[in-house]
């Protein structure tokens, strides 16, 4: 019975790690290390500081840029901390997991290739050859950033961004098929009219076939939406017809067919996700439960000693209460042993948020209390719990609103003191704790003081004259105040709570654009960097192709490659595709052509499509699962011991109304709104299990009846993830018969359950 | 017991007609002829004539004008007819029902405000007044083409939009609060940067606060992307962030959520829809069977005796073995009779497509059949059917497309003869009736006829010097005749196979387009018919307004209202969105800002959402029933009767390449393609019946074994709005407890199940 060990098993179940490594004391304690937050951290820190030095290589940022031989050392010094990691992660691993598994490959060629990167450019440069010595490795930074363990999420997203290509395939062959019947029938009706062959700029137009399907292919962007059309239109009115079909069939038709693929396929993808990590939960536990079982009454079972002691390894910081809490909910026949069906919830057991239950007082009726109970502080609270209250700082919001419009900055002080007011009065009626317990009190909070703050410097600074930069930013955070407004009203937070929900996976998106941002922005630096010059003294952008331009007329020169800034926001110009044809008017070659329809395709038509797809489950999600169907045997469990805080249903988030005065607090406790759970997705995080640790356990010791309860999160508040396991869970438990992948690269790689059409090859295409 | 009233509900059932009418038996004659296509057709056409005759009005197309004494008489007829129409309906409607349907209100109210507007149009012309002369009446004659009972798919269209509108009002608050708060942000920021106050054109840049806000809407549709940045991107390359974080939060999450809020709606009212029309099929069948019941064994049945009966009046056409065969399928424990319940599958049963099977013989087998069975005969048909013939002509179509595209018109005539050989051979092998059983060989008989007919024209024509227009459209089709490639690739057979699918669907939403377009177009035209002229030797569109504008630089002046084409044009133009701020340059007045505003989120975010919502879902009911859960009784019963036709699923839609040549038809029988059901949509569809009666049924007698058979449509060939009522019919058949609605408006006004959010409303929202 190896404690530390299950332990460390029991760990990966709750956090839904994968993480593989002997089963030695000394790789298991390696492993641990490898999952604290320092190192990770640390990881992190430099692969980030990685992905920043574009900011000061050539082409740099203007003012930032540092030579080469001062870049470089810091490179070096990054590759090297990621080296580490990667030889710690060796260190624990079994034999051949380490090579076998990809990502490592990856990782390691990557710094091979950008060492061999670093020694060619040193000795071009130092030999003379430096108009020669380009950093072409660069793009291959932000492969470390996806291939690090770290980068699970991300890594995710990219491998269902794999596995939807496929199948989008087909649509997009069908699609480049038809813009080149479109383009054919276009030649052939335009070839035969001269008067046709120009813009109205005196530019051909549709000049010959492979023109022709590029501008059609613009069109499908609506980037060159009626201008194409107008030569045309102009001759002859009817040969309108030929561009509303050709949108129809090519925008409106192939568009939302792609999107349907992607759709379909992100469902499949994720149910597969979801069931996956419901695996490694279960092969974890399952594991552990072997390191612990003794054999009582011929069965295999975890008894209530070996339990707390393997708590007390889990969880150091808990109390033995806590545990003895766990292990009532999982013993429920009291028996004094569980068997493997029991042990394989207790990560989802873990998972539920513990609180103490207790009339807290506040900490002014603790010290001050013939103060707080006075009669005018009764009044002052009731004041601040009627509804009036609330209605009238949301006018105030609204008046407030005004004035900022108008420009009336006299009443600036007045309405920051009016909700200073608010908050302090807030803080006085319900207590520091319950304040922050509810999300929209914390970001008033947040907002007001940070306008306040915003004020004062300003007010200082008015005197000093500083620069306008700075006030700008003070100036908007005075405004971010109106949000309060949202917070305000009730079904508006009902779409900020979801947003809330799925924000965290919204980031992961955030990763994978900036993934793609990255190559695409480092390539067209090297490949453009110097072409343009956004100085608006130079005229045509120092380039006297431009001249007569639209490009140079419509004052586009700032977008350019110069620095990878600049060139994050050009490409995100071309995400939004407007106007992209002209932004990129000045390198139309065929190499910049296929520059710009591979990142329209990767990021408008894939990833923004799979983000789409994404936010339409959740919101999917959200209405499915408040038919209540995908409740959990744990909590199940947990409501029938009695043993939760009992919220009755809110009919709205707001402050209780009606709670009577007499004795707020020991009612507020059944009424006050739930923090949503900190249970963490299955992906390492470190911040929950510190959430977890309620800090005044230590302090205290509980009551006899313990004192704690479980606090369940209210559907809607929960993490969109566990939801989804929940969801699968139900669906899983049925296919017990069938045998569970037994190693952890198996499930790595499980593929989705459907069946794939085989994917287009020249055989079954002809 | 009326045999004919039976047979309507029974026609009504299969039909998913929710018609009501008194059961005299005049009423019950009129509800018929009401049914019947002919008056049908009459009163389509009078009101498709009604929204042409914008056509002749002024602002007439160029060429087209009428004057108003001509065009009103027309009207007049039109009106006259659909008001007979209207008075057929009233005279079998039951008391109440009539006025109090809304549509029946609605057609009466246009059509007595239509009289008005006709009456003072006439009198203001006459009276010397003819400036204030409007018909402005004209935009509500598209609301006689939604309410006139024809338009019960337009109908349900919009009452699926009217019904996801308050959700997703909540979203576009919060939308518009948002770029509320934004233009505040870049009201603060810019106004205190005069060197910011102008375009690069000179124009203002962010005038005042309505003038932010409405660029800022129009950023949201990416109409004015990297234009609007680009001032104060130029002054301060920090300011992107201002317009990124904009774009981020309204353009990808705020419109995201509406697709997803839309697509939730969506689906709710789609459940709530198809839910109705089951309901509407067993209320009918129940009134049926009221009057066909009789008693037996204490029992209601209805007998065999009566089924023949009651068959003849819903079928006339078909002979009794057919009505035999289905109460055969009906009558499974041959004891005579069939209760309620069996009854209750008649309509479904009457949808199941019937085939004669027997060897059919190839019509020169039958008079020539020595020369049909002869070697060289059998070594042709061989050959036909062999892969390599299909190869050979997917290969010719790709070596046209090239001598197309590179304008070898030489071998023209070559390549025509060619297909058409194709064509023949394939008749020849697979006799006519095969051939037209698949609908690839259909499109490629009559794209290759089409393009023969173009050459020979073409050819012809030449000699004459004739006028262009008529060539380009015989080039067209010759080039369409490449869509033959597409039907070869099997792939690309599944997607356009979904599409046809969906296709009757699709033209739904092109109708509520349609009347949305009109609508905006007859508003355009009297607000701005004569504002611009598109000739282009007037400079500057002919308002001097416009000299040195965006708009006249662009050559936009077409672009304008002046006859109803051009308005959709236009319209069309805004709907793709691209440049619509410029297109409009030239009329941004308050007025027409609304207009354009009004017309972005009605048709661009509601409408064009709801068609992507349905492409989601019809996408993603294709893979659910791929799984082949959703399969109906009565198929179920036909399958184990044996009496259906077998088909081996077919790898392939190809000819049938393991079929032995010495009995090519016998076989072929249980290997054909199965022709699409043509099992109708709830809607009325005429088509469908005719369809039905297979006329050799006539002339032939069965055989002994009666010689028919059923024909069940594979999966995926199937009309979605059937599979849709199989999806929810298990749902539905869970609830037979649950009380049916018991009148006919009670289903029509059904409400979708789940509990709608309150809406908002001044007091919820404050």
């Amino acid at each position: 019975m190896n404690l530390y060990l299950a332990a460390t098993y029991i760990r990966d179940a709750r956090y839904g790690r994968n993480g593989q490594f002997e089963t030695d004391d000394n790789s298991v304690r390696l492993y641990n290390l490898y999952n604290h937050w320092l190192p990770k951290g640390v990881a992190y820190f430099f692969i980030l500081l990685l992905l920043a030095l574009a900011i000061f290589e050539k082409p740099a940022v203007p003012g930032l840029e540092i030579e080469y031989y001062v870049t470089m050392p810091m490179e070096v010094i990054c590759l090297i901390v990621i080296g580490s990691r990667l030889f710690h992660l060796r260190r624990f691993s079994p034999g051949k997991t380490f090579y076998s598994d990809k990502k490592n490959l990856v990782v390691m060629a990557t710094m091979i290739v950008v060492v061999i990167d670093m020694i060619s450019y040193i000795a071009l440069v130092n030999s003379g050859q430096a108009m020669y010595a380009y950093r072409w490795s660069r793009p291959l930074r932000a492969l470390l950033l996806v291939n690090i363990t770290e980068g699970r999420q991300i890594r995710r997203a990219f491998r269902n961004i794999r596995r939807t290509l496929p199948d989008i395939l087909n649509v997009l062959v069908l699609f480049f098929l038809s813009i080149a019947l479109f383009a054919l029938m276009a030649l052939k009706i335009f070839e035969r009219r001269p008067e046709l062959r120009l813009y109205t700029d005196d530019s051909p137009y549709f000049k010959h076939y492979g023109d022709i399907y590029f501008q059609l292919y613009v069109l499908v962007t609506t980037a060159n939406s009626p201008d194409i059309m107008m030569p045309a239109f102009d001759s002859n009115k009817w040969f309108s017809l030929f561009f509303i079909v050709y949108l129809v069939v090519c925008l409106y038709l192939f568009m939302s067919i792609i999107l349907a693929v992607i759709y379909k396929n992100y469902r499949k993808h994720l149910k597969n996700e979801i069931k996956k990590s419901v695996f490694i939960k279960r092969f974890k536990l399952l594991r552990a439960f072997d390191e612990l079982k003794e054999q009582v009454e011929g069965k295999s079972v975890v008894t209530e000693k070996t339990w707390n002691a393997v708590m007390k390894e889990v969880l150091p910081n808990r109390t033995h209460v806590y545990y003895s809490l766990l292990w009532m909910v999982l013993d429920k026949d009291v028996n004094g042993y569980i068997d493997k069906k029991m042990f394989l919830q207790v990560a989802d057991l873990l998972n539920v948020e513990v609180s103490e239950v207790r009339n807290q007082k506040h900490l002014i009726e603790k010290y001050y209390p013939h103060i707080y109970n006075s009669s005018i502080s009764i009044a002052v609270r009731q004041v601040v719990m009627h509804k009036f209250f609330r209605y009238f700082f949301d006018l105030a919001i609204v008046v407030n609103a005004f004035f900022i419009g108008f420009n009336l900055d006299e009443a600036e002080w007045f309405f920051l003191s009016v909700f200073t007011c608010e908050i302090i009065l807030k803080l006085y009626t319900y207590g520091f704790r319950e304040f922050c317990r509810r999300f929209w009190n914390i970001f008033d909070f947040i907002v007001i003081s940070a306008a306040f703050i915003a004020t004062v410097i300003e007010a200082a600074l008015e005197e000093l004259q500083y620069s306008r930069e700075t006030l700008d930013v003070l100036l908007v955070l005075r405004i971010l105040r109106l949000l309060k407004l949202v917070g305000s009203i009730d079904r508006f937070k009902i779409i900020i709570g979801t947003l809330t929900n799925i924000a965290p996976s919204m980031f992961t998106y955030g990763g994978v654009l900036f993934v793609f941002y990255y190559v695409f922005a480092i390539i067209g630096m090297e490949v453009w960097g110097t072409m343009l010059s956004g100085d608006p003294n130079v005229s045509f952008c120092n380039n006297s192709n431009l001249n007569g331009s639209e490009f140079a007329r419509d004052h586009y020169c700032n977008n350019n490659f110069s620095d990878i800034l600049t060139a994050f926001v050009l490409l995100f110009e071309l995400m939004v595709v407007n106007q992209w044809h002209d932004i990129l008017w000045y390198f139309f070659s065929a190499w910049a052509r296929l520059y710009f329809v591979a990142f329209h395709l990767l990021v408008v038509i894939v990833v923004l499509n799979i983000f789409l797809a994404f936010i339409l489950e959740a919101f999917m999600l959200e209405s499915s699962l408040s038919t209540g169907k995908f409740s959990n045997a744990v909590e199940e469990k947990i409501k029938e011991m009695g043993m939760w805080v009992s919220k009755k249903p809110l009919q709205e988030q707001l402050p209780v109304e009606h709670v009577q005065i007499e004795a707020p607090q020991s009612v507020l406790v059944d009424n006050i709104e739930v923090h949503p759970s900190p249970t963490p997705p299955p992906a390492e995080n470190e911040t929950a299990e510190a959430a977890d640790v309620v800090p005044e356990m230590k302090e205290r010791r509980p009551r006899a009846d313990t004192g704690l309860r479980f606090r369940i999160a209210r559907r809607g508040t929960r993490k969109t993830e566990i939801l989804l396991q929940r969801m699968f869970e139900s669906e899983l438990l049925h296919e017990e018969g069938q045998e569970m992948p037994t190693t952890e690269n198996e499930i790595e790689e499980m593929e989705p359950e459907e069946i794939r059409p085989t994917p287009l090859t020249l055989d079954n295409v002809t």
